[in-house]
């Protein structure tokens, strides 16, 4: 009798592949709240007390007795009816023109993400990218084994001069950029909105290099103050932007619905990809969307999210001009995150640890969204899950601690 | 203005990439189902009539309202609590002894698949399987690059005699085996369940050649008639077998809820891989199967499904030996289907697409489930969605055809 060596069985990309350090932290903060209560600025997450629990419960329950095929297989696209509903949708609420037939419903934004990189990544191909960027793309994109390249933001968002720059140092040396990855609205971590000239300047990039774009919009509908902004999709005329689409933010992560629309030879391709990964997304979920759509019960369920995240968002940055005047932090107009540089001698990961450890707040280290190891000494704060009457006592915590750490 | 050239942003793997031949025969059906009734004996899943709808309308309304975090992300893992449930199960259903520990909730078991590949397959390696074997798996990893060989199945199963052959061929060669995939219950497509003997001697090769094996078991909990038979896993001593766990075909493929339990060097590496994939399972349909299991509802379910399948089979059986009893066929005794093997000269393609246009009956050409090429002739039939009173009917359409081409 000999047990294996698995070792032997693994992909040579196994080592691409590493935990979240989200969910790492998610699990540390999990352990910790069964003993103390916690401050939590740590997940990305609607509120679920904003969240419409009683409406699905209801939707939930009807559609289970009224849609006969609610248990059997969708198409591997979606649902037909869904698809429709989210090509409108997409009209009303992103001045996006497109059809059902362009949209791919998928597990989430996540899921989407990596379909585009199933389909079009290989080992040794470059993707630009914000830096920082969102963090569980920069982990999925990696097991295919690219190399990304990052280019600052400001506060109008992505630096598009550098982006070109980096664009010619890598056309110079022949390499293909096969894509630019951007979260325009609301970027996770950074809470930063590009602005619309930057937008425009993406756009001509794309198009004089010959580029495809991935919009992520996940934070697209978190939008607390006056912003003339439009998705980059909205304005692209020359089919270079794959639209990723999520209702994890307003709808809940749970339920993981997004969406993937995109150009028909792209979608083509997606779909031939998607039926063997997964079948379809699940189908209790895609019809709860659906009826939400439908009933026109988004906009209410997004209204309630803004004003309740608006508040908080306030009440954060109130508390970081309050008791960290000195550090330099972010002011998002959308999405859930601010961004905190502590200062430069501090470890963002030994922080985070003993904030938890001895002031019970939960905190993410922000230097895994770093695409350059950079980014050491930030932490990315979350508004949207800490109960309000909370968030100001979290930050004074974190205050304490680096005012402790620095006195050292 | 000019629109990109999308085929230079593909991956060089896009075309191992193409469509499933049943979701591409589901379309067409649906298609002409709208024109006119269509007796199908296509895809393979449970009947929508025989699952508790009424049930999880009920479960579905508690938990929105009971569950807080119901819409919010679980761990990417899945639920603890289902996690544990699943490893119960395993226990009372599967006679495996696991924890919770070794068990990651899926999108269902194709994504278990999907994320097996991800972890261990890469270009050129080999992979065995049954031949013919379930075509989403071999689409699903040819992505991946690998290149499978099949092997012949009998009454009793996968031919171990002529695997051991394979292996021994394959090693001369230098090359390296990552896994041997096998459904041993109810084979999809051909209905086959393999015998005790035929099992252990899988598991003998398997320890003797030091080689893995997925043993996919979605249709374990649909047996017909009494079989002593017993999971692979349940008598692995060696931790060679990853288990592959659906409760698709019981409770529903839209909940899109599997699992896979394996050794924790596996697990490990799965949980890396699974994280960004897609962040984890659709909650509310984690909670519904949660449910289910917790109130000793699955043995009910599976019950109502076996006595109503059982009938059908046996329908369907009958059908073929009355109208066709010079063709041979399968006579499964677990799973969904019926093998049919069409006079040599039909290409059941064509024969598939005939079929549904003059005779309204709908079943899937089986060749693509053939790793070799072969299979030409051979259609595979679904006996748990069609009404029981249109089988025979169904049975006799599919007979006349045959006789119209065969006289021609």
């Amino acid at each position: 009798m000999t047990k294996p060596d698995y070792e032997k069985f693994f992909s040579s990309r196994i080592n691409l592949m590493s935990p979240s350090p989200i969910r790492e932290a998610v699990s540390k903060i999990a352990y910790k709240s069964k003993i103390k209560p916690v401050i939590s600025f740590a997940a990305g997450e609607p509120d679920p007390d904003v969240l419409p629990r009683d409406i699905y419960a209801k939707l939930a329950s009807e559609i289970f007795l009224n849609v006969k095929k609610i248990v059997n297989y969708s198409p591997a696209e979606g649902v037909p009816d869904l698809r429709d509903e989210i090509a409108k949708f997409m009209k009303e609420y992103e001045s996006v023109e497109t059809s059902g037939e362009n949209i791919i419903v998928t597990v989430g934004g996540s899921q989407a993400l990596d379909i585009v990189a199933r389909i079009m990544l290989e080992p040794g191909d470059i993707v630009l990218t914000e830096n920082p960027s969102y963090v569980n793309t920069l982990l999925c994109w990696r097991h295919y084994g690219v190399r990304i390249v990052g280019t600052p933001m400001d506060d109008e968002g992505l630096r598009t001069d550098l982006l070109e720059e980096n664009i010619k140092k890598l056309k110079n040396e022949g390499r293909l950029i096969k894509l630019v990855y951007t979260i325009p609205t609301g970027q996770n971590p950074s809470g930063i909105t590009m602005s619309m000239d930057r937008r425009k300047h993406l756009l001509e990039i794309a198009s004089k290099y010959d580029l495809l774009v991935v919009e992520d919009t996940a934070y697209n509908h978190l939008v607390y103050e006056k912003a003339e902004i439009k998705p980059l999709r909205s304005m692209d005329k020359e089919g270079r932007v794959i639209y990723v689409g999520s209702f994890s933010k307003v709808l809940g992560t749970g339920l993981r619905i997004g969406w993937l629309e995109a150009p028909e030879p792209i979608i083509q391709k997606i779909r031939y990809s998607k039926q063997p990964m997964d079948m379809c997304a699940p189908v209790p979920s895609q019809y709860i969307v659906l009826e939400v759509l439908r009933r026109g019960l988004f906009g209410k369920v997004k209204a309630k999210a803004i004003e309740s995240y608006r508040v908080k968002r306030d009440l954060m940055l109130s508390a970081l001009d309050k008791y960290l005047p000195e550090l330099k932090h972010t002011r998002p107009v959308a999405g859930m995150f601010i961004l905190l540089w502590l200062p430069e001698k501090l470890d963002s990961f030994k922080f985070a640890d003993m904030l938890l450890d001895k002031y019970d707040v939960a905190v993410i280290p922000a230097a895994p969204f770093f695409v350059d190891g950079s980014g050491r000494n930030v932490i990315r704060l979350n508004f949207s899950m800490a109960k309000p009457e909370l968030i100001e006592e979290g930050v004074r915590r974190i205050a304490s601690l680096v005012e402790e750490l620095s006195s050292k």
